[in-house]
């Protein structure tokens, strides 16, 4: 075990090059803004650019703008892309089933069924010579982690189960994320269904946990149960250079934790967002849900065209379940808080 | 926060009046014995006896015989009876289908529907002054709370969301277990639906952290996050003093957190369990599963038979999410390795 004695001194801290094994997860959507991503490697933590739903252009834009900000080092995550059997039939009737909700809104009824750009996004990480990369919901083939590991990219997992984690492990990656129930956004499972699962340590890679930490204690308490570092994400959505929409803020900082919910109706994959009458609707559909990435896009015209109107009943608004702890903030008030509360809380240990 | 240098000495181990915030959860269905309650409290922690299926008379019992092998507090653990609305469709139906497993097994085909016996069993407790009692699945009525704490019972509530844990305070019981979803047995939720919840540091009484904790690491962790004390089950079903079939032992320490899962079929309530054909099987039915405790009463010739021909496949085996962890000792070795262990990682703090 890491000693906490310096517990701004881990393996994560070492290999990642930071300050303060915090890391800031990152929500794709829209939330996670240059300003937010620099904000936090600017402050010590590492700041991630959720990059899956952003094309290859927008990605490099993006990393030059961190750049502008910051000198630290900062990760891009992706979203690894999966064999989706195109259920013609049920795609069919869920873009049924969404027509009057999408005439209500006056969301488009162009179903975009875009291609992954995953390959193309991993070029604009190497071409950048990104410090470290993140991935979601599988595991590039080899040929990608081995061209990503000679360009000196530090790659970082996402598991669910053990089982997860010890794939992740023996695929060669620096680190493995371990993903708890509490989390917010989606569930990062890749191996059989999603079930809450722990991690343990069972893997000899630093671990990172995330799942529901929102404080200081929560950090220690993540350190000691062996993890090198911990990752926080809905404690930044508030927080003023987060892109989350200003309702969704609101609606966060006015929640509790039994407002958040598990469904695989939104996207197509198992998600933990606050409930609203879009969650409510669609979880009253009793047919086979397309596979994400189809749900995903079918339901998408209609989550932006109710963040445009600022109506947050239609707008998908992902949240782990630590809302109580919620604050508004600046990012660098919300770092220097967890690290003296930090340090206040370990002479209780002495 | 209370100090964790002396970690021995919290505001629950001065209300229990016990050497270490260790709490040995009540396990109905034969498994806390009273060697094994016994075992718990004479190695300094608090041993409890899950008393919810004794009738009074064997409660009383196994009270003396606890007290006849230790003079340390121990604590007794009661079900709140629920108004059951019996349907005599969906226990027909579900008779109905059980009859060929009856058959299989050999097992009664007789119904036996007992009521409650709460009453009475707390009449037992009062009599015999028992030092602590805990209970699950709800609040008794104002009357018993009072005339347990007029008979200076120390009273103990179990709750799985915030809104539980704050209608617990407001009853009046001393300290409050919070449960998490990585528990093994039944969730002890009586309002609304069964969901993982997190209950933080809202309410003001003693908050004791049960679920997924196995070790020293997991007490550690439990206490920073302001738990002022641990209830742990699933570590002492595979121990000597035990009272659990050698083969649910067996299946025990052979599992790994992937192998245990919540279902609502074996009992009508939430419960997790080591996955065998009994769950199987009762996952198949599709229709209206008769709610706690008839569901209970259905199922249980099956279990108790399988039990008797030493047949796991059928039996009931409660089991929390940190299976991995689970050893073959005595009590007395678990706790002195627990208790080391803490000290040994406490220097890491420093």
């Amino acid at each position: 075990m890491e000693s906490l004695a310096m517990w701004s001194k881990t393996s994560a801290t070492e290999l990642l090059q930071i300050s303060y094994p915090i890391i800031q997860a990152p929500m794709a959507g829209g939330v996670t803004t240059p300003e937010l991503v620099a904000a936090v490697s600017q402050n010590g933590g590492l700041g991630s650019l959720g990059a899956g739903y952003l094309k290859p252009e927008q990605i490099r834009h993006a990393i030059r703008n961190i750049r502008e900000r910051t000198d630290q080092p900062f990760a891009v995550n992706l979203f690894v892309p999966e064999e989706v059997t195109k259920s013609e039939k049920s795609l069919e009737k869920m873009n049924k089933y969404l027509f009057p909700i999408r005439s209500k809104l006056g969301s488009s009824t162009d179903l975009l069924l875009e291609p992954s750009a995953f390959k193309e996004q991993i070029e604009v990480l190497i071409d950048e010579k990104i410090p470290i990369f993140s991935f979601t919901f599988g595991i590039p083939e080899e040929k990608i982690l081995q061209r990503l590991r000679a360009s000196g990219i530090i790659t970082i997992g996402t598991a669910t189960t053990v089982e997860e984690a010890i794939c992740l492990e023996q695929s060669g990656v620096h680190m493995v994320i371990a993903q708890g129930s509490e989390a917010g956004g989606h569930r990062g499972t890749f191996i059989g269904n999603e079930k809450d699962s722990l991690i343990g340590s069972i893997v000899l890679i630093p671990t990172i946990a995330a799942g529901g930490i929102m404080d200081a204690r929560g950090i220690l308490a993540s350190l000691i149960l062996g993890a090198s570092a911990v990752q926080m994400g809905t404690a930044f959505i508030p927080t003023q250079e987060s892109g989350a929409h200003p309702l969704y803020k609101e609606t966060l900082l006015n929640s509790i934790e039994t407002d958040t919910v598990i469904t695989k109706k939104i996207t197509g994959k198992a998600v933990r967002a606050l409930k609203n009458e879009l969650i409510q609707t669609l979880e009253e559909y009793d047919e086979i849900i397309p596979a994400y990435p189809l749900q995903h896009m079918l339901t998408q015209g209609i989550r932006q065209a109710a963040a445009k109107q600022a109506n947050p009943a239609w707008m998908s608004m992902w949240s782990g379940q630590g809302t109580r702890l919620c604050k508004e903030q600046t990012v660098q008030s919300m770092m220097k808080a967890l690290i003296n509360e930090i340090d206040q809380l370990k002479p209780l240990f002495l």
